[in-house]
């Protein structure tokens, strides 16, 4: 089982490493990184490279597709290059899936026309623009098609991947095995439960970046 | 505020990528990723590589250690090279920390004789050699030292250390931003409350593994 996660300029780690953490542990899974050249690709603060090991139209068909977000999308969303391999790998994709932002990516390829979507909270609502109706819920199963909200909720959704493709009990060892008994110290990960204040502060950071 | 993550061969993934998407956030927080040497270091499954931007001595004071584990630590127990690095920087840091079975490289390093301290649930004893009083909480600060339990809950470990370095008010925008508000499909996240036959599954491939 093939899982291709596209990586470009200004990706999120974290959208990427989550879901790779977890389905590469499910029996025969391989991860593929992808990009538009072997090599390395940097993250949205410049901070970290992940190897790309092939360029996207090296693997066309995966399995399992997954788009990681960050703030390298906007940069994206007309780009044929990344958004035809997207569209092409979802013809003959098992799953289509994507984290945060990723999900704008999945829209501007035609993924997401008249399906329920997530993305980021921050960017819930451009998702309408690629026809889709946002949701906020974390994880958002519409047939083969599933998004998940931002950054660590990858983590979760790949969680719910596993279990329908390897079984429950696969997605509970592969759970104990990166012990993923979450204890966060605050109870602030969603805009809903965060104080209103927290999140102001944080939409007016948003808002300020390039 | 630099903070310093050595990787090695065979490293896990997400105890090192988790901490860093929470502490790359912290306002002034820069991370550098070290290794015996420069360029791509690949994970414990060969499926990913990290690019490591300098080697280990060439970051001698970080401000802050961060130790991923990995099955790649049985074979740095004795490994003087990245050892004499773990002690010389704790000598100076403000904090030392461990994730997984980062925390037995820590011991090796005579970092945690006396203290409590955690790891990967299916390493705990391990930590005796090293003088070390495993615990199973999900991170443990003793002083400037501070251990996570298994992969994932570096996360929870960086959370909680950004409390404490920059107040948590900073702790929950990162929180929201990352949209950490976790709702995995099952609860089998710790050997307390996994089913005991996906525990027995689990510790039956570990004691496989090479």
């Amino acid at each position: 089982m093939r899982i291709g996660i596209p990586l470009y300029d200004r990706f999120t780690a974290l959208d990427a490493v989550g879901p790779y953490e977890v389905l590469s542990r499910v029996p025969g899974a391989q991860v593929h990184w992808l990009a538009a050249a072997p090599g390395p690709v940097r993250t949205d603060n410049d901070m970290l490279g992940l190897v790309a090991d092939a360029a996207y139209e090296e693997l066309p068909d995966p399995e399992i597709v997954l788009v990681p977000g960050g703030l390298g999308t906007r940069a994206l969303l007309d780009d044929e290059r990344i958004l035809g391999w997207i569209r092409r790998a979802h013809e003959t994709s098992e799953w289509t899936t994507s984290v945060c932002t990723g999900s704008l990516l999945l829209g501007a390829a035609g993924v997401l026309d008249g399906l329920d979507a997530t993305s980021h909270w921050t960017e819930l609502e451009t998702l309408e623009r690629f026809g889709a109706r946002p949701s906020d819920q974390r994880v958002v199963e519409q047939g083969k098609v599933i998004t998940a909200a931002g950054v660590s909720s990858g983590i979760d959704m790949a969680l719910v991947l596993t279990t329908r493709i390897a079984g429950p009990e696969i997605a509970q060892m592969i759970q104990l095995g990166i012990e993923y008994d979450p204890q966060p110290p605050h109870d602030s990960g969603s805009r809903h439960k965060a104080p209103e204040e927290i999140v102001e502060r944080l939409l007016a950071l948003t808002r300020g970046s390039p």
